[in-house]
């Protein structure tokens, strides 16, 4: 069981494969500093430049989001819920820091695997 | 095993079991109209004027997300995630609409069990 | 949001009625008796007479098990795991029960929604 | 964020570091041959000479079963479930395999993070 591990597109040549690799892997987006004990947002999105398919028999089934070692949460999305239409899983996950953060996202395709982000560290005053 | 239905606190009058209701309860934001084909978001957010403890042994540890009988996404989220401190839970789902929506949000409290939102219909064009 | 919630099918005269509501029911099989502080084993199975596809587009996504409101554990299931065949799925859970249980189990099909078991009362000494 | 492969004890010398190791990873108990499109059964146990905790703030709160890069399942558990005392956890997954499995678990630890089994491979005739 493999992990793979987005490391940018920029030196992949060849158009599918970019497409391949963008649109299976999670990226993170939320503040670069965040304030110590106050609620604050991670968006975790599926693909940037690209979007992956929600058939049925090939879609997006679990968005996890992690701090180092710990785990922040698990989104599980059924087939559909994208309308069965090539689109981009987004999940937003509320978070209180309590020091900095090294976040990383993986997402799950029914197809291809494991995909697991680049890591956002995130200061915290 | 019960379901606890949210009906609104008005006409509760002791403060202590108005914040146990509130507190438990999601409460769904999202547009009242969608348009058809276009992905959109739908945040669910547990407790409305009072918050909820993220303690160990007391915490909201999951919210999903209905539109009639079809489950739209589950998120699983250890305790920790808050700070261990009192704050509503938030967690913003993407969809995308293929037809009017009846949108209802259950949320479990590891010590007060399941606790079901107000439906919230969306019109989609 | 709807539960259907299982009653036995014996009063019902339809055939394709009957297995519909057997075939989503969730039904749990463990000791009447446990032994307190000991791990006992809990199974639950989705369907007792008739079985479900495992199509991609219709299957069991979800089981849930419940001691009363208290939440024993989630399993989450993507279409594919039963061969895409028509099968009983089975998920057994460990506990350790500490007191007498209520058990109650919940399934999810992705056509068809929740729907909750009869209780199971197991005693613990 | 790491994943902890296990690879065995034998070659661990201090008790401590044994125990750690151990009871973290997941062990795969099942048949080495099973029968295609036959429903069998896979049991993860997260420990094999020693358990894990079950405290609030320390416990296994996710088990996952892997088919090679597919996915056959996760069970998500609250603290509590193994009745707060140092346990095995269990967890057993029906599986209708159609070829050669190569099957890997991932337990999850609040407190130590993700865990990796040895590769368990299984016939399917």
């Amino acid at each position: 069981m493999k992990i793979n591990q987005y490391t940018g597109i920029d030196h992949v040549d060849k158009e599918a494969k970019r497409d391949y690799i963008d649109r299976h892997s999670p990226f993170i987006y939320c503040d670069d500093t965040m304030e110590k004990g106050k609620k604050s947002f991670v968006k975790v999105v599926v693909g940037k430049e690209y979007s992956h398919p929600d058939d049925f028999d090939h879609y997006i089934h679990k968005v996890s989001l992690y701090d180092g070692e710990r785990l922040l949460g698990d989104a599980i999305i059924p087939a559909g819920t994208l309308g069965n239409q090539s689109e981009q899983l987004e999940v937003t996950f509320s978070v209180v820091p309590k020091r900095k953060m090294k976040l990383q996202a993986l997402a799950y395709c029914t197809k291809h695997g494991v995909w697991r982000s680049e890591e956002k560290v995130v200061d915290v005053k």
